[in-house]
């Protein structure tokens, strides 16, 4: 067994950090700058000490590779601090578009069995890791301490290397490997080969926005499962039914946040807590997995988000002036929780008490919040043909809905949920108003159905009557062989956005599909060109006549071309799932005649270069 | 009238360059690098000398600015030379995608009335100018001389400033301004004010190939037509019909250069010479206008290209073991002159006698050269609908045809001459083996009909029996209303690259279109989907057929799905236009697994900032 290199100085603590020219770095960087003094920037502001890393995750499922981060806005640049527990030979850090290992973007410290270095570095398609030509990933501190290495170091939000990783709001899969040999060079680094390696999702740009007071008066009240064994299997959703006081008056909500039980903080992946219909006087008591042919279908009704909460994500707080109707004869007294443990060790025994953390207060705030869906309706007329990377789909709230359901002043957005199946990959909604897309409500590039959080948005969005929100998700279907229609089911699809905001409306979803007469059309014109006899399918269900679509990139592309041109059917409906009265039937596409410009890339020059190879380290 | 400043100093010769940090600069980077002297860096080999600038092109149609430049590969930058005849207050340079003032990549020299200034900058969409973040243009000598001032700086191919124009192979757009006033600021210029700016296309990345010798028995012969009287119009084309002595034997053209009248460098924009129909005895002479009503229609079938020039392109030279045929009972005598003059200032009284000296040998070499065509049949069957920024058609070379007709060695292309018409914006053909994209032949992402040259190859391409040559156009017809179909008029279109090649093989045309059947059900589809009535437009012609769709994004996308799938009938003909023997109808498109991926743009890091705001220019 090779010996722990990393562990053999426990009693050196803070040492110094020089740049290192490795001999396979070209010549010319050495000229430059042989073996300079790095001067140890020190981290600014509240950054300087570990608690003031005030976003943490787990990366791996045991938790021995813990992730904490701070962002600076003004600077552009992300401070991380990895503790790594158990450390052997080095950690492999990075970050890719959805996980993958191969052309990802990676900070690598690794020991030659003598020496350590930390490089920014990129993984290519084979696996084989590389130096960056420009090094992003500034190594500011490496420190031993009695739980573990910590590593600080930054990282502008955007570099002018084309090997590296843009981060932006939403998403990000954040991957690890850890290095269990050592490695003479960088470049004998192949990650493939890795055992000890895996990814997390997190959101990185953390809104920086003011935080609301707490009312004096607030009570908490913690919806949790108690003492669920967790099951020895990689995945389990554990549904559990609580209720409230009988005649519980109306509160409102003003802050939430997870309770977790310690030690569980890797494998609890996220919480759900759900109003149930206010229609159903009792619903059955519960407290199991959420797939399980002994719960009672009643708990299918109980389906209005109330509060949901993420790895990674911190307490949720609503606006001053809003908190989340709760109690009283208009909302159900019972609640269903949800808790996703992700538990791939399969670790037995386990048990757990996490759940959420309501904060609720009886002096009501100034405004109702509400939670109104947009997107596309759930329904197999919106369908994905099968082997595609990026097929999108996109759902409209339509000028005339928003004037006919919005209150003269208005709404404000501040919070959203983006929410698709698993095919989805990208979601985004827009605002457009008199035809030019003005702002971004809410975009993940990076969405994965794994990782839904509400999230604060960084500036409340205000939406006028007569405004169009433009709901679009990218999806991949390279792996299906037949059609993904839209539904209810995890291999259909939909494509929404739970918008908060206040003050609340009694429009609730405002989605859009297709006129189905169009798809009638579509399904026609397929068959006859595909063989000259004419079809007399239409009197199938749309699913059985898009499974008889024989796919290919002219069936797929006519589709695409039909989805972006057809009128659509609007939904435009009331909390009581009735549509606002007028004429919703085969309306035209709302007509953007200016679309968003992508957002500016504004590289970071390097303002000097510190390094140009890897930095050697010393612990 | 203000004095001109760049000139009150004429016998300061050469003068220092020190960098100069604008107040308008942020303090940041003034705090970096106040008055640092900036290190004129000497030219390195061969571009320290004037001379040494290879090539050259006017920018302006009087040649008052003067672009000569160097290219040097393993340095990955151009050397720019600018000669400024008649300074006033500076000058702008710059690229941009297809030579905008709006989003422009720029170099800007300017005076305040009392100093002068250069910086890279960009222009917004409003025409305002701005520094940026990076400076990628850096200046290294401003002297005065008696001629006028001479700018050198250089460049990198690629910056890592998002701003910044990409400088590849094929077209670019380079533009001019002259200030005549003085600017205080930078961001005071307002580029869309200036009255004296225009654009010219140059190949900036030409190949650095050796040249063969040419033999001893080389003897050249001048195609000039004598003392044209150049129309005071801003576009000639003249034609000219000259013949070679009868009986005279075949010989190798094996270089051919232009001959340009002194003065007109910047008025004669291309020369074309081509070779008459071998099956006309006599062709009529003819000198005057190529669109005259007086010219002989005989002429037209003098359209095989023998040479071809346009501004800025160096002498062309066969490969050593290669020439091309001329003269011999296989070619016709008669050779037509095409002489393009570009006089936008309508100069009056000027006469001409450009035109192209061809060098040729007696003694054989190696191998015949050949010219052969790929891309798209001229025909209505490929059509662009209206209202497309990039509609892309692609045409194909099918590994039947190469297997039919190459030799087993196949065939080594040397030069490539791309070809459209009007609304041709991108234009490349690519080399697919066994399914794979494996080499671009040739590629121009700022094609303009504008400036065809015959371009060398950087390397030469081995075309293989069983390879398949894909050739593909992008399209911009946003300013039409109507469609734009295949053919041969101006505004029909064309998607077709020349290639030149050895050794000759008797494959003249390997080109496509899709099956004419599948375009009859494209109409009956998009008829039948706009409305409920069965048309019976199949009698008439195409283009009629085409000009009866109603234009909209469905029957748009319709048709670009229908191009990427439907079979495709194959042109794959000998010298004698007739096809070789084989089933080309209907043959199914080919097959691309792999897809070439992008070049690497790998960024230059910046090595050492040595400016960061505008440099003090001492002339």
């Amino acid at each position: 067994m090779a010996k722990r290199l990393f562990c053999s100085f426990p009693h050196l603590r803070i040492r110094e950090v020089v740049p290192f020219i490795s001999p396979l770095v070209p010549i010319y960087f050495t000229m430059l700058a042989v073996f300079m003094i790095l001067l140890i920037a020190s981290l600014q502001g509240t950054a300087q000490q570990e608690s003031s890393f005030p976003y943490q995750v787990p990366l791996d499922p045991q938790g021995s590779v813990q992730m904490s981060w701070n962002v600076s806005y003004p600077e552009k640049v992300i401070y991380f601090q990895i503790l790594i527990k158990d450390l052997k030979f080095g950690l492999i850090f990075g970050m890719s578009d959805r996980g993958e290992f191969a052309g990802a973007d990676l900070a690598v410290l690794w020991s030659d069995a003598h020496h350590s270095y930390f490089a920014d570095a990129w993984s290519d398609q084979q696996g084989r890791l590389h130096l960056d030509s420009q090094q992003d990933y500034e190594l500011l501190k490496a420190r031993q301490s009695p739980e573990g290495l910590y590593l600080l170091f930054k990282r502008p939000f955007i570099t002018c290397d084309p090997r590296d990783y843009t981060i932006e709001d939403g998403t990000v899969h954040v991957i690890y490997a850890l290095l269990e040999k050592p490695y003479s060079v960088l470049s004998a680094i192949d990650v493939f080969t890795i055992q000890n390696r895996g990814l997390q999702r997190v959101q990185l740009l953390k809104p920086d926005i003011p935080i609301a007071q707490l009312p004096r008066d607030v009570i908490n009240l913690d919806v949790r499962a108690p003492d669920v064994l967790i099951p020895a299997q990689e995945t389990t959703y554990w549904c559990y039914i609580t209720e409230l006081p009988k005649d519980f008056p109306k509160h409102h909500i003003v802050m939430y946040e997870p309770v977790i039980t310690k030690g569980h903080e890797a494998i609890v992946h996220h919480i759900e807590v759900f109003q149930c219909d206010v229609g159903y006087q009792t619903i059955p008591r519960y407290s199991g997995p959420c797939d399980s042919k002994m719960k009672p279908q009643r708990l299918n009704s109980c389906r209005h988000v109330l509060a949901a909460w993420a790895m990674g994500a911190k307490p949720f707080y609503y606006p001053e002036d809003a908190g989340l109707a709760f109690g009283g004869p208009d909302s159900s007294r019972f609640l269903r929780l949800e808790v996703h443990y992700h538990n791939p060790l399969q670790l037995k025994g386990l048990r757990d008490s996490s759940g959420i953390r309501l904060h609720y207060t009886p002096s009501l705030r100034k405004y109702d919040a509400g939670i109104m869906e947009v997107g596309l309706v759930y329904s197999p007329v919106m369908a994905i043909p099968p082997g595609q990377t990026d097929f999108s789909l996109t759902g409209y709230c339509t000028d005339k809905c928003t004037y006919t359901a919005l209150p003269p002043n208005g709404i404000n957005i501040f919070a959203s949920q983006l929410h698709t199946h698993l095919a989805g990959t990208v979601v985004s909604t827009v605002l457009a108003r008199e035809g030019r897309e003005i702002e971004v409500v809410n975009i993940d590039n990076h969405y994965s159905t794994h990782f839904q959080e509400i999230r604060m948005l960084k500036k409340m969005v205000r939406v006028l009557p007569g405004d169009v929100l433009i709901t679009s998700c990218k999806f991949n279907t390279q792996d299906r062989s037949k059609v993904t229609v839209g539904g209810f089911s995890i291999t259909d699809e939909m494509c929404v956005n739970y918008m908060h905001y206040y003050p609340r409306t009694d429009l609730e979803v405002c989605k859009s599909i297709m006129d189905p007469d169009y798809l009638q059309k579509y399904f026609h014109m397929v068959n006859r060109f595909n063989s000259d006899e004419i079809c007399t399918c239409a009197e199938k269900a749309v699913t059985e006549q898009f499974n008889e679509v024989p796919w290919n990139s002219f069936s797929g592309g006519v589709l695409k071309s039909l989805y972006d041109f057809a009128p659509i059917s609007m939904h435009c409906n009331r909390s009581s799932a009735v549509r606002f009265p007028g004429e919703w039937e085969k309306q035209p596409l709302p007509e953007v005649k200016e679309k968003r410009t992508a957002p500016e890339t504004d590289c970071q020059p390097r303002k000097d270069s510190k390094s140009k190879g890897p930095t050697l380290v010393r612990i």
